[in-house]
């Protein structure tokens, strides 16, 4: 089986932008917000908007199941207060789970949180909750940054996280520490925001104690680990010049990297330095890079090629990567196929 | 010879640390500034200081002269205004120049930039000028982010740099992209901040006709160019999305990356995937990694090694790496090697 742990569902149903669009348009001119009641999506639009993207490339690309999420980049955490994110989160994630509904063997899923700049990430308990709970996802997207852009949120090896990180460790779901759009003109979303929000929890990570107070937490850093990889021995050393341990080390059961990078070389690099047991297949799709690589024929995202041809991994450790990893980092995963598949 | 294009002065005497504090402190608490004359640095400190630490590691890992700038993440563009950047600027200045005489075979100026949060960059101009012209630097560190760490000011590509670009044109120098110490509690100065710096300078690059309009302007993005190298694929598949060349064409003779990265494979990436011609050697010594490599022996920062072992570089293709594009890339270089020797 071979699971791709980071889908985003990039191809809603028009009707789905005009709300957000008119949602967002209130909040800036302190207008009434357009109401939920108001929003048009068929199931028909929703199959017929996966059958011809998501469906087909994992039929093409020869992968089972996606954990799917709603778009990163729409999250839009710096627009409106909790009340307008908690909306539209609840909107995004009652679609993610009609799409699970409709495609049960195809999609499982994960949730947005109501995050709000400047507000404590506890207001997201409840609506994670509803998702883990009565919605079947196994897991969530947090955002370590909720402007939008300017790091300005603490740090998430601050206790300012901490009341949220229990209730994963309580629902044992992880969280992919994942950014929405960025609204500050120097930086390209899913060009060097998204990269550079991985980079920069990383390197929190490695030098708290994060896991000794939380040692079930598990945390997905998406895109590959950032920069991470590429730069293993510069982060290694300023872990060793900090007293820290190495890196697979810390990384240990709580981090995890996954394999949306977009070229032979860099999965090579991946899975060279990386503990094979902390990597788990991703492909991001359809999201960042939509294009053909027109020096190998095949899309850029299609990142199965990279992993079945890259020499640095046994059957065995593919095997891990494909699916093995993914059913340790979402202990929920399994009962939830299976739940699925009787509904299927 | 062996060109390093990335030394900071990190051993400097002890009174310049001493000034600082006294600068930032008197900035703090709106005090009379300490007076310059007060600053205590003789030329046997100087000499001890790099004797023990650059000039010893040049020996040690037979590399021939370091292209050398004051410490990156003290320029502190963020703290004081223009007065305050600028006598600190001039300070850290005059001393790679005392430096650069005191080891005129081994040391070459490059110069800080009185740059302040908020102030154009047209401010810098002039320091800019008396570094060349009068201390025969050979180019600067241009910070792209003098809030340090919010990434709040103008990309690269704005106009709001322009007259700045014009005079590094005129003057024929390039700059290297280098952001200053993090105040951002979300970032670490040397492990995120650098490499997210370094990354959204390449991606707002990517997507400009900077080069256009500047068609002799040479950037250097340091630490082996952040993320992109890792994630080539991604980046060529943004550029190709958004209509734009391949990356090695936008790089042109415009985009260098230098090989701060510190571990094998990692210099086995950048050199398989980025252009060689756009790539100078360089080790950030001593900066931000000070250990040894427990599983090599040897410290993470001395890249030599590395550049040295890699296969995907032929004789020539080294040649050009160590020295040849260095040369190309500071216009400078050579007659102020030259100037510098006949001062030895």
């Amino acid at each position: 089986m071979i699971i791709d742990c980071h889908g985003h569902y990039t191809t809603e149903p028009k009707d789905l932008h005009r709300f957000r669009k008119d949602q967002t348009e209130a909040v800036k001119n302190k207008t009434p917000l357009p109401p939920r009641a108001g929003l048009k999506m068929s199931d028909d639009e929703i199959r017929a908007s996966i059958e011809g993207a998501q469906l087909k490339f994992q039929r093409e690309r020869g992968t089972d199941l996606t954990i799917f999420s709603p778009r990163a980049s729409g999250m839009g955490h710096h627009i409106g207060d909790f009340a307008v994110s908690q909306e539209w989160t609840q909107i995004c994630n009652d679609l993610i789970h009609r799409v699970c509904a409709l495609f049960p063997k195809n999609f499982i899923g994960v949730c947005q949180l109501p995050q709000t700049q400047g507000e404590s990430p506890s207001s997201s308990i409840k609506e994670l909750e509803r998702c883990v709970k009565e919605l079947g996802f196994v897991g969530c997207n947090l955002n370590p940054d909720p402007s939008g852009g300017y790091f300005n949120a603490p740090p998430l090896t601050d206790k300012w996280w901490y009341p949220f990180y229990e209730k994963l460790v309580e629902l044992d779901v992880p969280a992919m520490i994942h950014v929405s759009g960025c609204c500050n003109p120097a930086q390209h979303t899913t060009g060097s925001y998204y990269l550079n929000a991985d980079t920069m929890a990383v390197m929190q990570l490695i030098l708290s104690d994060l896991f000794k107070q939380f040692p079930k937490l598990k945390l997905i850093i998406p895109h590959g680990g950032g920069a991470v990889p590429y730069h293993w021995g510069r982060f290694r050393g300023i872990a060793l010049d900090n007293k820290r341990p190495e890196l697979a080390e810390i990384m240990g059961n709580n981090i995890f990297f996954d394999t949306c990078v977009y070229h032979q070389p860099g999965i090579d690099l991946l899975t060279k330095v990386v503990p094979v047991d902390n990597i788990l297949f991703a492909s991001e799709m359809v999201g960042a890079v939509k294009g053909v690589d027109p020096k190998t024929g095949f899309n850029f995202d299609d990142t199965r090629r990279y992993v079945d041809a890259t020499p640095n991994l046994s059957a065995a450790d593919r095997q891990k990567v494909f699916e093995g990893n993914a059913m340790k980092v979402y202990p929920r995963l399994k009962a939830q196929i299976q739940r699925q598949a009787g509904n299927a």
